[in-house]
């Protein structure tokens, strides 16, 4: 691209490092910047320099938080027993939404991925055994995603706990509910079909 | 969403703002900043308050420019007795890259649309026909998009400039270069075929 101004160039070349936005769609955005009140654009970079600089990671959970202990660790309602191992900020919140969980978060940071030369040592899964073994806690649910990182991560977590004497679960996989079963793929409804449960708890 | 910090929330709801971009999207983006080094958002912050800070628009042609007489305006080798009439810094650009075009540019800022309520008071329109006026300029080329709004535009100020004797012209619509003849929409095929040119100057 051929820029009229150094500014704009800057600007554009900045905005286009973002993941899914490339030098057209970053020029779209940086216009629409130029067109709105200068206010706007103050406020966006404002908020974006506040957040790197001020976030936290929680002491407990390592969830994203303004404070050292985080809400939901610091909220004294919730089941300390019960812990759901997660991945990031964003399942803590597709969790929270459901309103069906009372327990507390552990978050990974990640999933174990050699491909992207991430292993055990990048997430906090010893900060999470540690937890496990001070013994207050009595189960583990695994919340993360159902691909080959995710169950080999459960897995990797699953063994150092074996020898604990602690409950571990995972969040039931099958037909969402709405969906046709014509359309599931074959393991999704395997599986549903063997880890069925009594007609009676699914009213 | 149920953020777990108001840093975050807050720089979720500032780049979900941008055209294009919703709620996910903007957490997407927002967390993948968090995962990069602090001067990656420095730097994107810094660029954006830059750029809607000094920017300028150039005296002569409207276009976005560091300085106050643009590069292109301030070149002593460019023809300014041809004024190429654009929407916007985009089509400078586009054309600028075809290096086919050596006279000056009139960055409008818009085109007449009654529906979004950009009137020609909201162009600069009255600078382009004050600069006509001087008399030193011999051709208007209208390369304004071919949409309704682009033709009324054009034609709105084609009527200004009737009175004043100068040359106008409009870039060409037909067939693009390497596209198949049966595919193309019939307007701009039957507009190809009424405004052929003679063989020669096609080579």
């Amino acid at each position: 691209m051929n820029f009229s101004s150094k500014l704009l160039e800057n600007a554009v070349n900045e905005v286009s490092q973002l993941p899914g936005i490339g030098k057209r769609t970053a020029l779209r955005l940086v216009l629409h910047l130029l067109k709105q009140p200068k206010t706007q654009t103050h406020q966006l970079s404002n908020a974006l320099i506040n957040l790197v600089d001020e976030i936290k990671l929680c002491e407990k959970c390592h969830n994203i938080s303004d404070v050292k202990v985080c809400e939901i660790c610091a909220n004294p309602s919730r089941n300390e027993e019960i812990i759901c191992v997660v991945e990031d900020v964003r399942d803590v919140m597709a969790i929270e939404n459901t309103a069906q969980f009372k327990g507390l978060y552990h978050v990974l940071g990640g999933k174990i991925s050699p491909i992207e030369g991430i292993g055990p040592q990048n997430l906090t899964i010893d900060s999470l055994i540690a937890k496990v073994k001070e013994g207050a806690i009595k189960e583990i649910i695994f919340a993360l995603s159902s691909t080959i990182e995710g169950d080999t991560t459960n897995f990797y977590i699953f063994k150092q706990l074996e020898s604990l004497n602690i409950k571990t679960s995972t969040i039931a996989r099958g037909i969402a509910v709405g969906d046709e079963l014509e359309y599931a793929d074959e393991i999704t409804l395997g599986r549903s079909i063997v880890n069925r449960i009594p007609f009676e708890t699914s009213l």
